[in-house]
């Protein structure tokens, strides 16, 4: 199976730290392939190397093309990313649409990101099946290069979901303790808190009892911490010099 | 109403450079209150300045404070950006995730990004609600400073739709010519066609007259392309030297 994800297209880059930048963050979303249209200062480019963070050794491949043309010979499906919508006929979407459209497509797919001065000329734009635009403040719309791509990448990540996400390491699986475990801690957080004399007065002691076990529930504790603060309770009622160092739970 | 954008907090940032960067992705989707803790090299930062592009001046405004307790001292509600979730019984939401939690609350909330090397302290992780992380590649997590708050930034104006987005200009709206325009449109071709002697074998005229209708039809042309192209049909006709000149529509 070809592997779905886009090819970034830059047309007429011409800072190489720019385009250091874009692999740095295309490949941690878990894209490789990078195609410079007219590169202003060549290819190789030093300048490219100490913002891409290894990102060139680390997977992301380069292709060099004179012409817009020859670079999207092969891609089926090409999203133009601008600015602003340009008026066309054409579909408009935002990254996340953009990301979509691809990750749902059987097509050869690529993403074309304009220079850093003016953008995309809109003949390239013409050739695109889609404009990419993304929800930017009128007042400043100002995107760096790498940070227009980084959206569409960060857009990419998360409709894949995970890219070979973390294993091992679930993420925000939480497991609350059953009732019984938090009720056994109230009722031995209250106990200790009326040989303590801290209920008072007593008509009062209901409700001041609900509040505190709600300000509790509202934790979703686990049953370690539940544990933890149990633990935690003996101790200060020991600290108060009670003779309660029999009392086992 | 309070803005509900929340407040971006950097810990110990040390590039003046990425700091600028953050402001410059921040204002482009309508955040403007950034917090400094403890920043490397003081601040003001003349380094900062450059790659603003004057997002200083143009909206972002700056605090900065000696500790994270002070920092986060008023906020009420607290995302930590971490490049894996830490293992913590704590929710763990992705960037649009934190965009729409924030969105959805009516808290003070703010956005917490640790340093370039290091990220952010567990304890500091330990005072946040919850965690933010995105689905990078781990072969290669390695998101600059900026890219980490571009990704965050871009889905808060992603749920926010659209800051101030460029009014008068409407994105996507597609009208298609009514079937009528298309299939006079088609008579029309194919009338120049059948004059041109295209259609051969006969028996199989039908069937290349659907399939030409079908490639035109996935196009939604609208009227004016319609229009455009039946005056083009109409160009070829004449440029063949056939005399139709008097034909009008």
């Amino acid at each position: 199976m070809p592997d779905s994800a886009p090819i970034i297209l830059l047309h007429r880059p011409q800072l190489g730290e720019n385009i250091g930048s874009v692999a740095r963050v295309m490949l941690n979303f878990g894209l490789t392939k990078l195609r410079l249209i007219a590169p202003r200062d060549g290819w190789p480019n030093p300048a490219a190397e100490p913002l891409s963070a290894g990102a060139f050794e680390a997977g992301v491949s380069v292709e060099v093309f004179d012409t817009a043309e020859a670079a999207l010979a092969d891609l089926q499906l090409v999203l133009a990313a601008t600015a602003r919508p340009r008026g066309m006929e054409k579909s408009v979407t935002d990254a996340m649409g953009g990301a979509e459209q691809i990750q749902d497509s059987p097509l050869r797919c690529g993403v074309l990101f304009g220079a850093e001065n003016h953008g995309l000329p809109s003949e390239l734009v013409g050739l695109a099946d889609t404009i990419m635009t993304y929800p930017v403040n009128s007042d400043f719309a100002s995107l760096n290069l790498a940070q227009a791509v980084g959206v569409f990448c960060a857009s990419w990540g998360a409709v894949q979901g995970a890219v070979g996400r973390w294993e091992g390491e679930k993420a925000g699986v939480e497991t609350p303790a059953p009732k019984e475990d938090l009720i056994r801690m109230f009722e031995h957080l209250e106990e200790e808190l009326e040989r303590a004399g801290y209920f008072y007065p007593p008509d009062k002691t209901p409700l001041m009892k609900t509040n505190i076990r709600n300000a509790f529930i509202r934790g979703n504790w686990t049953t370690q911490e539940v544990r933890t603060f149990r633990g935690a309770i003996k101790a200060l009622a020991l600290g108060r010099g009670k003779a309660r160092v029999q009392r086992e739970d």
